[in-house]
């Protein structure tokens, strides 16, 4: 079966498989130990350590080891914070952030310190003076991913951190490691090892020397006395072996895999109507496209690709189990609704792309076709100056199938307020009104319209 | 090489590495997702923690999986203390739990919360009446220990969870998890599956249904909201199979260790003079024995029963890389110099241990040589009534080494004032007058004895 979720997690690579075994054998002992087991440990765990620094352009002695790479973000903002509050309490961050960024900037907030979010542009990407101007005088740390893990958009990392001068930049470089060489100007940079096809329970923290870091949790010696708990040695060699591995092997692949990710770029619209393919046209990742499918269930649309062998991802809001939209989707300003992220790990075979190129289609339009929809748009009815369309209790995509229904029965220039009480229509709306050439108009309560409750969003037909 | 230091670590178990290939395998993907590949990572974590929860005796939604035993301890007992803000913020312990409830119960009250420490006898067990009595009306969280993990004694701890009410009680099985039942009587349960035979990286927090708990770290939709981060399933399911293989096989391989243990305990003594077997005689884990050579360094100690090919760590202030003594022998009031720690895993041959009993005697006598002791007591020479010895300045074992040397020059009754600057020799000199036979008379700044700082130890000689 295709697996074209790679930025979830990578399958593992051979790599791992044999020095994650090997390792079982030979590193299984205690490495905070004297004798000769944990001893035989720790010169793997010191091997492991001097082949991520190398990689990822650090020293060893700036390299430790968490459990995941949440963890690693968790602890790197929270140890930075804490390590540099003469500075202020103020946390910087861009807006498209993995999620693990911004829970903590919320416990941060939460705990009296204050955070900042910087806004994207319409294909995710920061504004490299845009951020820097958004630093305080009580900034003590900015944070920006390397490439956003959505929409595969890479930031201005380097661009950034020459703005930023000498307030910590903590770069999560989750999406990126292994695949493309470390961006300058990190202070402070996080990734996960089963992003790059190491196994799970992997996480890697560099703390350039000199930035100061104070650990958020209970002492332990361990992991230079910034990561608890016993150390996962046979997982850590095995981490390390495929990133050397993959890191050889990226240069070659991404050129591959960048043509194929070309090509789903550019058929989807040409196959599929009322299609829009997000993230940056240039600067982006080489395995990674995103596209969102006008009146399409995310949710549906994931479980017909999985019956027809495509193991897919989306940041559409009807995946996620909160039922919130997608931050990422929503701080560009496009539409949350119907989106799939095709992410492909290294080895995809472009005939089974061809035949996702091919399955794709059918499956929209069979999701499509109970919705009565005409696409592209039918002919127009009778029109008429105003409407009020109530979809109050019903939940995204409807508004905006209900909304695309509808609209013809307005003349040019005419008006119609959607009465919502869908939290996704708040973002969907607006996108959809870029997609189709309309003029979204603002909102407002929906009581103006007679409603109870809810939120009216005006759109005015072009 | 025989490794007798499982209690620090024991080795995979064949089915653990038979599971975490398989899992490797069948498992990589992450169980958040809805894809095949993910339902059916979802399906071997659900299977793992049915099985994890019925060896431990609660139901699967009770548990957790955690990157370490270290994070399972870190996270129930700050989530515990903060869903119970409203019982207070005094955290109960006894004296002797691992370092990972100590460094916990100090980052709680650097935070401003209380935490105290119930003493324990000099078998190292706590008295359930004696914990239930120190509990305070503002205590949130009470923990205990299991099993202590550098003398192997049993904690009574359904006895305490019955005098403890409704104050919720952590229970620290990290030492008896997979060897023994769980106690009765925990709120939360802590436990590691590398101390089992499971892979490294897998921890087990289980917190009973209605037992309040809030998160200490920023928030994350995984484990139940408890435990941020990607999910180990490989790891995960391998600490499962092998709790379940352990488990199994645990009564055989118990009286089977026990009586190893027993003759390790016995022929000590017998073979070596001037040694304290540690720890409770009766109420302790089948398979682990502690015991303390005086006049000899820990550290010294580990490496030649090393070189003599065997693996086994100590709890001597020595070996520790901050040279404080351990907390757990401290608090026993029993020596902590030229401590061993014999721990043994399941398959253990005899015929080892007989070597091993064959060996340490002379790797002692040889570390003993050239202090020129003669032990057993040697004829003592000319008596003084008191005695002052200036052992300033040098580190433990040193100052009971002079201590034995010149006792003999003090007639019975007479006082020796030692006078130390080294932390040990608090603990120390007060277990040595225990083991020979001699009264301790307590401390006196060393400044009265004629010294610039310090402390003297008085001893009376029997």
């Amino acid at each position: 079966m295709p697996y074209f979720d790679a930025a979830s997690t990578a399958p593992p690579h051979p790599v791992a498989r044999q020095a994650l075994l090997a390792a079982l054998d030979e590193g299984w002992a205690d490495p905070a130990r004297l004798h000769r087991s944990g001893r035989q440990a720790r010169m793997l765990l010191d091997a492991a350590r001097e082949t991520v620094a190398e990689v990822l352009g650090a020293r060893a002695d700036e390299i430790v080891f968490t459990a995941s790479g949440t963890q690693a973000v968790q602890l790197g903002i929270l140890g930075a914070l804490r390590g540099n509050r003469r500075r202020g309490a103020h946390l910087l961050h861009s807006a498209v952030e993995h999620s693990a960024v911004l829970h903590t900037a919320e416990r941060w907030e939460a705990d009296g310190g204050a955070a900042t979010a910087v806004p994207v542009d319409r294909h995710g990407r920061v504004d490299a003076a845009e951020f820097a101007a958004a630093l305080r005088p009580d900034t003590a740390l900015a944070v920006l991913q390397s490439a956003n893990h959505e929409v595969g958009t890479l930031q201005p990392v380097a661009e950034t951190a020459a703005l930023t001068g000498d307030v910590p930049l903590l770069v999560d470089a989750a999406q990126s490691a292994g695949r493309l060489p470390a961006p300058d100007g990190w202070s402070l940079l996080t990734a996960s090892a089963h992003k790059w096809g190491g196994p799970a329970g992997v996480g890697v923290l560099a703390v350039r020397k000199g930035v100061r870091y104070v650990s958020p949790l209970p002492a332990d010696d361990r992991e230079n006395g910034r990561v608890p708990g016993y150390v996962n040695v046979p997982a850590i060699v095995a981490a390390a072996a495929s990133l050397r591995a993959v890191r050889a092997e990226a240069d070659a692949e991404n050129a591959r895999l960048r043509a194929l990710v070309e090509l789903i770029r550019h058929r989807v619209p040409q196959l599929i109507p009322s299609v829009e393919v997000v993230g940056h046209p240039e600067l982006r990742l080489p395995h990674l496209v995103t596209f969102s499918c006008l009146y399409v269930d995310g949710e549906v649309l994931l479980g017909e690709l999985d019956r027809a062998g495509f193991a897919v991802n989306s940041g559409s809001s009807c995946t996620s189990s909160t039922l919130t939209p997608s931050h990422v989707l929503a701080a560009m300003g496009v539409l949350t609704e119907g989106n799939v992220r095709v992410s492909l790990p290294p080895g995809t075979a472009a005939a089974d792309v061809d035949r996702f190129l091919d399955v794709l289609p059918r499956v929209v339009a069979e999701i499509r076709a109970p919705l009565g929809l005409d696409l592209p748009a039918p002919e127009p009815g009778p029109r008429a100056d105003a409407l009020v369309l109530d979809t109050l209790g019903k939940r995204c995509p409807l508004p905006i199938i209900e909304l695309a229904k509808r609209i013809p029965e307005v003349a040019p220039g005419g008006r119609i307020a959607v009465l919502s009480d869908d939290e996704a229509a708040r973002h969907d709306i607006p996108a959809w009104c870029d997609m189709c050439g309309h003029t979204y108009a603002g909102e407002a309560p929906a009581t103006e319209y007679g409603a109870d409750h809810g939120t009216a969003y005006v759109v005015v037909k072009q």
